[in-house]
């Protein structure tokens, strides 16, 4: 379709979503892209361009002519700017810093001056504010007059004091439902609480889902009122943390995306079977340690993949337990100890469980009861050692600052590797020699 | 603190945010929660009871005495007590439903008329409507004489025809800023979108995501209005969605929750366990084949686990974006076909890679040019069919109607487990024999 026909084109997306717009762009492989975008790169409005993901704005902001990025711009929030903004090149940058009316710039690098990741990026700089002496129906008359001037989505009146300092907010369902004689102070909601523009983003969603916040305003190292951060913000803050949990357990890099080009993908994923590989001639290792033994018992050979895999299956159903649990802060000091004893006890059940289970498989399978003890012990070993470092591993990298989900499926399945083999071929060759 | 005093008590947690309190109670041993229940259990108010995690609250329903628990749900939302009542069993479903006036008990078994994870049973049925013929003026002056009957929160006022049918909905912000005499009619919002009652919550979900909306109408089959949505209740299952995807990518029970018992701990992860032993014994199998060869080449046994190993994380790593990109919607049928030639190029290229590095450590190690060259065979091979079992296997459980997340991690580890052993050991019996 997008060979040819603008108005075909047009005709298509109007009655579309600016996100689903977003998506079908993103979808395009990266020739079609190009001749999409010369078709029709002049409609591109600002909630398009807020929707299009990460790894393409560069290519579209650069590749929109400069005044409809101008008007694109315009009508952007200043926390939409700042997002499309961070993740562009120079030269895009100052592309669009150039598009922005005055106030508009200054909001945008104002936010642009806190770190990455914190309250103060998330923000955006229009705020609906009211003097806290002020009544219901003097407010109404303000937000009348200055209709011209509100944010798109505004869902709290802050009460600031002659110094810009928030002193409570006021729901809009409240304010439209109180008489207009009503003292604003009056009518306030008791989930009132400003989040400094330092805090790091992924609390700010903790505190939106924990608090079922909508909208929190923003200060700054004064008190001063500087923003307010919505719940949508928060919302796509808190899938970004879940994917980046999701994709690091599974050792690929954090930013990977559907729409990726093969070098990218290769560049994020080799690092990790790097690792991975290492950790594997780790294991190789301690099986060569045994290669006597193994050469005389095959049998050993066959069965010690076993040993590793349960291991390696049991560490990674805790670890995971634990990483969810850290992330959403359910796992704290006043429960650590409980959930360590409850993992060690688990782990212990579940190899006992599977010693029975595998210890009658090989002693039907390679008719010795020796091998099936062997097998057995090994596995209540390994399956105790992998439920404990499933839970340790990730509590000792948050202790140590960094993030659980990183690396800590590398560190478990190389101690269930490296014990499972250990165990197993090292009592055979005990028992069995 | 809790053994003794109820005093002491009400001074630490006065402070405290019902939710903070909620992972206070969830966080206690169970054993201290009955004492913990019997000194405070009155004070537990409705906005505590909604945010107690399911494993727990059939225990803390019972606990608490028939005129605390009427107190508690007489001030909770319709949405926030199916959700309460639903994970109760019969006899505590029951207590609820009597400590409730007729008019929410008729709500709440109408909510519990829609199948389970419905639109119908996250809405809740105190809505805000007003006749689509009305000015904003009308509106207001209605609002201020309801102020009673309103619900705690909300985000827009809903138009209806004569017969229920929701014709369009108009932001309080919007309403606030309008003159008097604007028809509400000229003031809706863009993005309304009435979702079926019957609706699944995690398209739901997805909905407020990808529209940034912030409530929504639901109605039922005649198109009428029934209820509505917040964006807290849509936070709250794209967060369990979440959730579940990243437990069933471990092989964890879905529902599991620190919280949970040891017993109820095994029982989560003993099934994924059993599987995961079946597959390990069918990979074993695959070995045994090879036995004589093994036996007479002893270094085979030590390699051997590396190439598995590699297959297995790569496998994973596939895999993981795939699931991830299925939830998300972003692989769908117009790239599909591209994705899965970039995982096939990206495997083929990650193969050569480690190829070449496996091969030299394996040469260097044990001194021979030809198992250098299987083991480097073996790795592009299995690297390969990893990329491919990674994506194609997600895609056809989700073509089939099955969740990607949960059976695909089993289904890939046996694929690349077999192609790993099987390559490896069947090229070093024709080359090295």
């Amino acid at each position: 379709i997008d060979e040819e026909d603008p108005a075909r084109l047009d005709e298509l997306l109007e009655p579309m979503h600016a996100a689903d717009i977003a998506d079908v762009i993103e979808n395009l492989s990266a020739a079609r892209r190009r001749t999409f975008m010369s078709l029709w790169s002049g409609e591109i409005d600002g909630d398009i361009l807020s929707e299009i993901d990460e790894s393409i704005r560069d290519e579209i902001v650069e590749l929109m002519p400069k005044s409809a990025l101008a008007d694109a711009v315009r009508e952007m929030d200043s926390d939409d700017i700042v997002e499309l903004i961070e993740e562009l090149d120079e030269p895009e940058q100052q592309k669009v810093l150039d598009a922005l009316d005055e106030s508009d710039r200054a909001a945008v690098e104002q936010s642009l001056t806190y770190p990455e990741y914190s309250a103060g990026r998330m923000m955006q700089s229009e705020v609906v504010t009211a003097p806290e002496h002020w009544t219901v129906g003097e407010t109404i008359d303000y937000l009348r007059n200055e209709d011209e001037h509100l944010p798109d989505q505004f869902y709290h009146v802050i009460l600031v004091d002659p110094r810009r300092h928030p002193v409570g907010y006021v729901a809009l369902g409240r304010l439209l439902s109180a008489r207009r004689a009503t003292p604003m102070r009056d009518i306030t909601e008791d989930s009132f609480r400003p989040i400094d523009a330092f805090a790091n983003e992924a609390d700010v969603a903790y505190a939106f889902n924990q608090y079922h916040l909508i909208s929190t305003p923003v200060v700054d190292e004064h008190d001063r009122l500087v923003g307010v951060i919505t719940i949508d913000d928060a919302m796509e803050v808190l899938d970004d943390e879940h994917e980046e949990d999701i994709l690091r357990l599974a050792g690929v890099g954090d930013e990977s995306s559907i729409s990726d080009t093969v070098v990218e993908t290769l560049w994020q994923r080799l690092p990790w079977l790097g690792v991975n590989l290492a950790t594997a001639i780790l294991a190789s290792f301690v099986i060569a340690m045994f290669e006597a033994t193994i050469s005389q018992i095959v049998a050993l050979a066959v069965l010690m993949p076993i040993v590793a895999s349960m291991g390696g299956n049991a560490g990674t159903q805790t670890l995971t337990v634990a990483v969810r649990a850290l992330a959403t802060k359910s796992l704290t000091g006043s429960n650590v100890w409980r959930v360590v004893a409850r993992e060690a006890v688990v782990g212990v059940l579940n190899g006992l469980c599977f010693a029975v289970v595998m210890g009658v498989v090989a002693w039907i399978w390679f008719d010795g009861i020796n091998l099936a003890g062997v097998i057995a012990i090994a596995m209540v070993v390994n399956l105790f050692v992998a439920a404990l470092a499933g839970i340790l591993v990730p509590l000792t990298l948050e202790r140590v600052g960094a993030d659980p989900a990183l690396a800590s499926g590398t560190f478990v399945t190389t101690v269930t590797d490296v014990v499972g083999f250990f165990a197993f071929l090292g009592l055979a060759q005990m028992v069995l020699l």
